[in-house]
């Protein structure tokens, strides 16, 4: 028996749907910290299989969560990426080109493989830590709570104090929540049931269980935020609606533990048959290895667009997989997952109603899995909006922030649906015979696709246009959705120029630098935790010039003052970092200048409770003893003479760049992306 | 209430103490895996203070068990040492130098410093797991167990099937397992109960808990490791004791958050001052810094030699420091633990009696902490024996190479005493005023000792002697401890020079190298795994060369007859790689070779249930995609074209180095620590 329920209660953010985005989202909310409750149809989270591709972004995101190393550990790292052809003189099936599978330098990560269950339970294990430690609570998923309405007060929209947004939930008992496949609990796990071949079990669900009766709660949320999938309930509440066509191609989708001949079994690889399809090996961890394997047999109906899955099972999967293989071998005995889908590109026109209920993951885009992009973008879209979410419930930030999810989000789907589209076609296009045959697929024109796309599917091409939140040159109509509202910050120029390498509106790049006072070599981003706090990087240069020490103790003379950009916006019993962290970079030798003597103390502040001066802000541009010289100046791009002024958003993207001496340039930036501090109210 | 006991039980292993001795052992233990008991006195883990410097050799082992990345994630990396002297001119203090606190290029890990709470927890949590998947059991400490008395069979010694030690234990409730200071429960944590200023608390325990009945247990074990400290119960039960004499040095121990203006409390320091003493700075995890200062105001009774510990307190200590950082300023609000202890340097005759009751860690060698040795040495001496014992107990080794824990380690605990003399009285001494100043510490020495003892401090100068586990040349006498046998393996003589920089009997070293199938580059380290196995490195060479790869094809065949080296020490029911792995590395480009077409079946065998074949025994030197080209043929010194062979101990020391076509060599080294498996009784 469920324990008696609160026939109503409120919450600062109601997550529907407990998959990797709406897990991003809790889990950022937990760190920040914002009253965040989590709620899931279903009653287990997944075990095996679904998605398991990480791309270098989502590890980099990971890790200012603090577990990237776990994924790292467990994850099969993919190094190698094989293309596989017919040889055009006789047909026969071999190794045709391999590149790395991550463009060389572009991150410390690299594609890694793991499946969906452990990446779920790392969010699981992080926000019941951070909601522990930040906000003495466990941020937990409740698990069987079933959507039964939703309704948008539509006049309370911008009352900052109002729960707008009423959602009627139905508790249910873990048998109810289950659904057929994974009670079985016998044989192998199969996803059909979670396909985009299978249809949407709430409404089910919602029958199954009506006219029980002291199970229901009226939840009562400032901000709702739907994750939940392809057929989102959410979506439906809203009547909303997904744009583009399903294709007639079907794939099946194997976790297996194969038993070969085919020598690049370990790496992943593409393989274009001469006539029998094509499929992608994906090796992953613990001998695993997912193969995506084209279903020739399997046709959607002429007329419902939609295929058959009763007609698909894994030894058809495997049939078609050995007819592309040959004459390689394959069998396997341990099949741990499996699945089938329909290649269809389909993306919303609507990301939210009215910046209060919002849309986020499949529940907005949908592609095929192939790229490994799916569960990475789903992530990174509550990632781009939960901190704005939270900034806005907090007092921080005015609620025009909350349009730049849409403005910046949805162009990146759009992207992605784009680069799929041409992506899933050269994929499961039969390969050219000759250079006349225009039916097939240009073996070279693909590899040219692969190589270009695999920057695009890092997530590190990722470039937000011109908003509040990206003071860069340009048009935020043009550059974003035309949703952007015109700001104080469009009054903000930033000077690409000074930090040429990190680009406006692109994430912060890692470079290694030196802790000044304990001289310990540092990737810097992993002091760009994901805390909700903005961070302005003091590029101070070479501080054993006398002229250029001056320049820094001016810019810190400024912060200093009681209406500077960094004191407006902090609560005055708040840390002086607790909203804007100020972090130092310098270019003199470490080991000529001294934290206490040569550098301000706004920029190593005495922490409170008698903690002492804050010795991890400074860093220094210097060669290790023992990792090298991380050449961070020559990196990002900053002359070591003069340095630069960079803002860096809470989700680790460039925001601002300007000189020493540009103090207007970053206070008009804040000033569009942060609402001053009512000092008086905050004292009273 | 207690649940009922069991009056009498049997195990393999009985541990007495759960310190990090004891618990490296029973970790150990788990892994291979071998039925252990773990008992400990008191009710609770460490949580704050006592030892906290992890070497690099430690990290290593931490490693091979599968949790150095969770020591690396929290520790502070101590990677600079500062010297603070008087300035020979005016007396003030200033930094006279500064280096790297661990040698540059030694291992992939440095000096770190977590608190032994915290090393612990690690240990707990890696016993559990390995017991609950390797034995299907959660190897626990059992905790509130005090031991009354043991006896030993003498006569069923050498009785394999024999439990010839008898251990009788109480059970205590929790209270009766609490120290007084740990019961107090307020304020700052107090380490001198355990400290050597304090008696042991056994007897006294033993005597306040008798005549409670009902809760005493007979444990019959094959073999007993008591790794009960300073004050060994176990020890005395043995009537051994400790060789040396306390010195007149007393010294406090502070952990502090600091509020200072001293510029190198980040760093790990020594300060000699003019005439107030010297102390130690370790900087480490959530700004605690520990500081080691010297206690001129406390000195040792005449008569007893001890001092009186209740003069001591955290006032005195921070005033001691005070007076040597001046003119800097020391100040804290926060102290975490303290504790004080006398100097002194002592080591046991005798560390086991009759390879059946061994001493590990403080109960067979005591000195200073400075040095960060204590945790680090003891628990490389469990390391050492544990998978000795864990052999014997599995009917893989003779009784005999249990006489190599004493040859091997007490050499060590020698060598550790004789650095900590040395260390010690240079760093209590005052500064010599000049050339003249005999009284005094020549400053230059003092850092000429620092510089050379770091390599011996990291735990990489360990070299083993000649033994049945490592053939080396020269005498076992000589080179052990005169208690090595002479064996098979006198046979065995190897070739330094085919692999120069493995030293035989030092731990084997690592370099990159990459996974032939996955490309993944690999510190070829993490594939020794302290699970119990030899392994046998087959550096193959160029196989692309047609007469190499004949080499190597020979040398295969060697090992799959049914007599080999390999197969006469498997049981025939097991894996082909259950006692001894072969790991290949290879010098062709791995571009030009394929795993199933170059190398013969046994380098990468079939795995039983049909999981394919084994994708991770084969390696290349080659150029990585993303982190660089290993170099680990020029790295380990061998001869790219010719490879040759290395054993390699469950351990990961190096225990013999022969050509290719040394089959007899190999099998001589394998014939003095293995016993050849009875085929017939093994397939009944």
């Amino acid at each position: 028996m469920p324990a008696p329920l609160a026939p109503d209660s409120t919450t600062d953010v109601l997550i529907i749907g407990a998959g990797p985005a709406g897990l991003m989202a809790a889990t950022q909310l937990s760190h920040l910290p914002v009253r965040v409750r989590i709620i899931d149809k279903r009653s287990t989270k997944i075990f095996t299989g679904q998605a398991d591709g990480l791309q270098c972004r989502t590890l980099e995101i990971f890790e200012s969560l603090g577990f990237a190393d776990r994924v790292w550990k467990e994850a099969n790292h993919m190094v190698e990426f094989s293309m596989w052809n017919p040889d055009p003189a006789t047909g026969r099936l071999r190794r045709d080109d391999r590149v790395p599978d991550t463009p060389v330098g572009i991150s410390r990560w690299h594609e890694s493989v793991l499946h969906q269950g452990r990446i779920e339970r790392f969010f699981l294990d992080n926000m019941a830590k951070y909601g522990r430690e930040v906000q003495g609570k466990e941020v937990v998923v409740e698990r069987g709570v079933l959507p039964l309405s939703m309704e948008l007060e539509h006049g309370e929209v911008e009352d900052k104090d109002a729960y707008p947004v009423k959602v009627v939930v139905r508790h249910l008992s873990e048998d109810e929540a289950s659904p057929e496949q994974s009670k079985s609990g016998q044989g192998v796990s199969d996803g059909l049931f979670r396909s985009n071949l299978a249809p949407d079990d709430t409404d089910e669900l919602v029958k199954k269980t009506s006219g029980m009766e002291g199970r229901e709660e009226t939840i009562r949320a400032k901000y709702v935020i739907g994750c939940d999938g392809a057929h989102s309930w959410t979506r439906k509440q809203l009547g909303f609606k997904l744009e583009g066509e399903p294709t007639d191609y079907i794939w099946g989708v194997l976790d297996i533990v194969p038993v070969t001949d085919f020598p690049d079994i370990r790496n992943r690889c593409s393989v274009h048959s001469e006539s029998s399809g094509s499929l992608m090996v994906i090796p992953r961890e613990n001998s695993l290895v997912r193969l995506y394997v084209q279903l020739h047999e399997i046709k959607p109906d002429a007329e419902s667009g939609r295929a058959d899955r009763s007609k698909i099972n894994p030894d058809l999967i495997l049939k078609s997989a050995q007819k592309v293989l040959a004459p390689y071998k394959l069998e396997y005995k341990h099949c741990h997952w499996w699945t089938a889908y329909q290649i269809g590109q389909r993306v919303g026109t609507n990301f939210s109603q009215s910046e209060r209920i919002f849309l986020a993951g499949d529940a907005v885009h949908t592609h095929s899995p192939k790229a490994g992009q799916g569960m990475n973008v789903s992530m990174q879209d509550t990632y781009n909006l939960a901190w704005k979410i939270g900034h806005v419930v907090q007092g921080k930030a005015p609620r025009s922030i909350l349009k730049t999810y849409q403005s910046e989000r949805r162009r990146i789907a759009k992207d992605l649906i784009d680069f799929d589209h041409k992506f899933s076609r050269l994929f499961s296009g039969r390969p050219a015979k000759d250079a006349a045959d225009e039916a097939g697929v240009d073996m070279e024109e693909f590899k040219r696709v692969f190589k270009q796309g695999a920057l695009f599917a890092s997530g590190l091409s990722v470039d937000y246009g011109k908003s509040m939140l990206v003071a860069k040159e340009g048009s935020a109509k043009e550059q974003g959705d035309g949703t952007d509202v015109e700001s104080a910050a469009a009054k903000a120029v930033s000077k690409q120029s000074l930090c040429k390498n990190a680009p406006l509106g692109m994430r912060f790049p890692s470079h290694q630098v030196l802790n000044q006072s304990g001289a310990r070599p540092w990737p810097f981003q992993m002091w760009l935790k994901s805390d909700g706090r903005y961070r302005v990087i003091l590029f101070a240069g070479n501080v054993k010039q006398a002229e250029q020490k001056k320049r820094v103790e001016a810019w810190c003379a400024e912060a200093d003052k009681s209406d500077s950009w960094l004191k407006k916006y902090t609560p005055s019993n708040a840390t002086i970092d607790s909203v804007i962290e100020i972090l130092t970079i310098h270019s003199a030798p470490r080991k000529e200048v001294e934290l206490l003597d040569d550098f301000p103390a706004i920029l190593h502040p005495l922490r409170p409770n008698d903690m002492g001066w804050d010795y991890n802000k400074v860093f220094v541009d210097d060669e290790s003893y023992h990792e090298g010289h991380g050449h961070a100046y020559q990196g990002y791009g900053v002359d070591p003479s003069r340095g630069c002024v960079v803002a860096v958003r809470p989700d680790g993207y460039t925001g601002f760049i300007g000189e020493l001496e540009d103090v207007e340039g970053l206070g008009n930036y804040f000033a569009g992306c942060l609402l001053p501090v009512n000092k008086a109210a905050n004292e009273s």
